[in-house]
């Protein structure tokens, strides 16, 4: 139906995550409804990311050099490492700004389900970056799922025999929520983790 | 938070249709992860479409020469034209197959709220096509819309006095609705519209 130009470009939409054909289209039919430089400076932007942005060689989140910001940045906290699944959680973590230490994204979790393996995830360069400093505690920040929970078991297993404190974030009600809806395992979890006031 | 590269692309993504911060973030990340060449085909793929998509010269639709292919395309009935508001309109009746008649996008209504005004949308072309060809029939499916209804009657008017015949699309219960659910107004022009069986 479409001129093929504008189907590959439909299709190219089509990739990106949740988005089906129609909107593929919408997106499509936007960025040619304005104007070429409109829709110039969105690929150049593109071309742009690609080129310059590379994973931090310890932390693993994103930067433009070798290293990351955060980890550039000598004021934080270097005793403590916050080990997160994805870029996006350190970039969540970063705007409540409450944490102060380090990160370490896995880039993702293991899933047996999806053939994703201890291998397939930055587990060794953590392991590595424990044994070269002095970091005195991990707070493992992985979503508490089955393969969030597997992944938190796995490291804190294996670096039972290392100097540092392993943590886990809390699990429990969310603040605003109503008890009334919440499931049997979060208030299962609310209770074991109840703290003296 | 980002990288400048990196938060020039989602501030690209985020110029598109019901984008905002998150998805865009999303989107931006899952191009960059991937591989260099996925993000530089998406790239491409926009910059060709950008140069070879154009209008075309009589029905306002999108083709990659002069005239579109529907246009062209002779088998076609050439003494109906049916009068939609957007390109995406023409794929959705195009799709159901059912019209073999040819076509004319307004790009829009008029929407004297927004400052959308008769000379802004291509209907001085529609009168001119008129003119210029043996066209006996015009169904004007602009949205039953406040603004659509408002430039269908408006259509209708300013060519009152040519040998064309003029028809709305009908409106009425969508099929496999339910009476119940229906609107007032809906019902109103069901009743309106009826037909003996």
């Amino acid at each position: 139906m479409y001129p093929k130009s504008l189907q590959k470009m439909i299709d190219s939409f089509k990739l990106l995550p949740g988005v089906g054909e129609k909107t593929a289209e919408r997106f499509a039919l936007h960025l040619l409804s304005i104007n070429k430089n409109y829709a110039n400076d969105f690929a150049s932007s593109i071309v742009e990311a690609s080129d310059n942005i590379k994973e931090c060689e310890i932390c693993h989140f994103i930067c433009e050099a070798e290293k990351c910001e955060i980890c550039l940045d000598n004021s934080r906290d270097q005793n403590t490492i916050c080990v997160v699944q994805s870029i996006r959680d350190v970039v969540i973590l970063e705007k409540i700004g409450v944490f102060k230490g380090h990160y370490h994204v896995l880039g993702g979790v293991i899933s047996p389900m999806d053939g994703v393996d201890v291998g397939d995830i930055n587990i060794s360069s953590l392991v590595k970056r424990l044994d070269d400093s002095q970091v005195s505690e991990l707070i493992i920040a992985t979503s508490p799922t089955v393969n969030g929970e597997l992944t938190a078991n796995y490291i804190s297993k294996i670096l039972a025999n290392k100097s540092v404190k392993i943590s886990r974030i809390a699990h429990g009600l969310p603040v605003g929520s109503d008890l009334e809806y919440a499931d049997e395992l979060t208030l299962f979890k609310a209770l074991e983790g109840r703290r003296e006031m």
